[in-house]
């Protein structure tokens, strides 16, 4: 897949349009990297210089996926609850669902491979042909997409989490979601996961990727205690001596999980796509950590939504070189940080299209 | 002015009613806090415990001032350029109208005293009826409202401020913006200001009020020189000297500024009438101090939107036992950060009012 470099030939023009706006330079903070870089992914899209920043049909899509390294009791939920939150996001009753609702997103769900599907899988070999909207409440008019890969990974912390083939079809799958987005115009993509047991997953993926130690990738996750940490900690290590590749593919292979690898081959299509990705937490984080592995051009069209709770985000974000909008102590998942953020991009874009420069107010400093 | 203070019988009901939702306690981080904040004054009006958190008729006020303070050349323009700021506030060019516009805030503007005024002040005794509404561009329809104080204030480096008089006019002029919101049913108060020089005004109301050094309160506002910071650290100090009371009523009579005093009313009058107020930056944190130094009670009704770039800001939260939603590094004024903000009120009142419990979705965790 083919994913250009941000081209940064705009950035002189756009970076000029921003400081002769009604206000001290500098003085919107992050919002300016904001609309720079929102500027700078449509510019390189539409191969010239914008004069407005759209953001055309957001979308926020949540992979659920079951993982095998939850039967070892690292997580404050059984493997149950995945398959429960993925109904609650059906009927509409979630955090991201009411998150959607009032920043007025597009919400898809994909059933990555959760342990027992919600509708049967389709015979159909053409996954987005599978497509089943449910509507179950006031609120909810959702999309779920089957796009299993198993019912569950195995344990990684004692065999590989999945086979070579399911990261290749997960890979796939990933960009058969953002297929029908990009023939809807959308240019702006929120990811989210459910999955019980996928920070171990992620910290172990980030240890591996960082080569960093597992002690500092390695966080509580939604809430587990001491004794449940080192236990985490130790099952990580654990997998992690099993294997010295630093592979982003075998790393998924060995120790990932079936939404994470989904999710990062929708980074990688949208990314190709020109559009722009707004990351969530820790697990979306690695995810994207692990598509700018395979590719480092995608790294451009990812803007940062929030540095959560967890213990490792703030060292990925660093390791990213990631300016985060939000600190707001969040470690929930589903996407709903990115989903609360959205509104700055709204605001970025508001400014950079709108606001008056000094010529436009006669003002003369 | 009678200000109940907050009573927190509710707030075991509301904290019970956030931790049933689908999600691990506390995983929404200051959200919900918010949500907690917004449904106990709402409740506390109700006089019962509220079952949705309603946000009515969201208003933005921008209140300008010149001060005299701004002649020793401690701020990064001219005080003309208030004037200019004004009329691009109701032109619709300035960055608050662009946060107005996307996220759908009434906005207000009122010339407090800037130098210059953009209409002639009405003959008319009662400041409400000399309201004009401007309609100058495609985006506004801008109403402008006289409550001039005075011609920009004294330099308070050499002599007071303004006048006993003029604080006691001020307090009531904020008072009477806030009447024809209460009529209107708005329940949520975002302030803001315009006024070439406040920052020193906001420093020395910050350090007296808090006793803490003049050092420690004193920035370089939208970006002034170290020589410059240098001369406003003195000259905040020089003025200091000249009185020895903390009574807030002296403190803004003497190094107030005629936006800050009107601000103070405001948020004294929206508190009595139990309207959140969403607190910007530096300047209107400082008429927050004031307001809760005149009254503790009005401090259960401040949400504090974001922490500035403002070197005293920080601090000041701190001492107001204030978290600040958002930390963007933003250094503008004009209310934006609260305007910016606004959308996290509206995600806390949305999962508060539409999120499932643990009971509705059927997880049994």
């Amino acid at each position: 897949m083919k994913i250009n470099a941000l081209n940064l030939q705009y950035e002189a023009a756009i970076k000029s349009k921003i400081d002769q706006k009604t206000k001290p330079q500098g003085s919107l903070g992050l919002l300016e990297n904001t609309a720079m870089q929102l500027a700078l992914i449509q510019s390189n899209k539409a191969g010239k210089l914008i004069s407005t920043i759209e953001i055309n049909q957001p979308t926020v899509i949540v992979f659920a996926g079951d993982h095998g390294i939850s039967e070892a009791g690292v997580s404050i939920a059984p493997s149950s609850v995945t398959r429960q939150m993925v109904q609650n996001f059906i009927t509409g009753g979630a955090a991201i669902n009411c998150f959607c609702r009032v920043n007025k997103l597009n919400f898809k769900v994909v059933d990555a491979g959760i342990i027992e599907p919600i509708i049967e899988p389709s015979t159909n070999t053409n996954p987005v042909l599978s497509k089943t909207v449910l509507t179950h409440s006031k609120f909810s008019n959702t999309t779920l997409l089957n796009m299993r890969l198993g019912a569950g990974t195995h344990n990684f912390a004692t065999q590989p989490a999945m086979t070579t083939a399911q990261v290749t079809q997960g890979l796939a799958y990933g960009e058969a979601v953002i297929k029908p987005l990009i023939e809807n115009n959308t240019n702006l993509l929120i990811l989210g996961e459910m999955g019980i047991g996928n920070t171990s997953s992620a910290a172990a993926i980030m240890a591996r990727l960082t080569h960093y130690d597992v002690d500092i990738c390695v966080g509580t996750g939604t809430g587990i205690s001491a004794e449940q940490l080192s236990k985490k900690k130790h099952l990580i290590e654990q997998a992690l001596l099993r294997f010295k590749s630093d592979d982003p593919h075998t790393v998924l292979e060995e120790v990932g999980g079936f939404e994470i690898v989904e999710i990062t081959g929708a980074i990688l299509a949208a990314a190709s796509a020109g559009i722009c990705v707004l990351i969530d937490g820790f697990i979306i984080s690695t995810a994207a950590l692990v598509a700018c592995k395979i590719d480092p051009n995608v790294r451009g069209y990812l803007i940062f939504a929030h540095e959560s709770n967890e213990f490792g985000h703030q060292l990925l974000l660093n390791y990213l070189q990631a300016k985060p909008l939000l600190r707001l102590g969040l470690h929930l998942g589903e996407g709903t940080g990115a989903a609360i953020a959205f509104p700055l991009l709204q605001s970025a874009a508001e400014f950079y299209n709108t606001m008056a420069s000094f010529e436009d107010a006669g003002i003369t400093v």
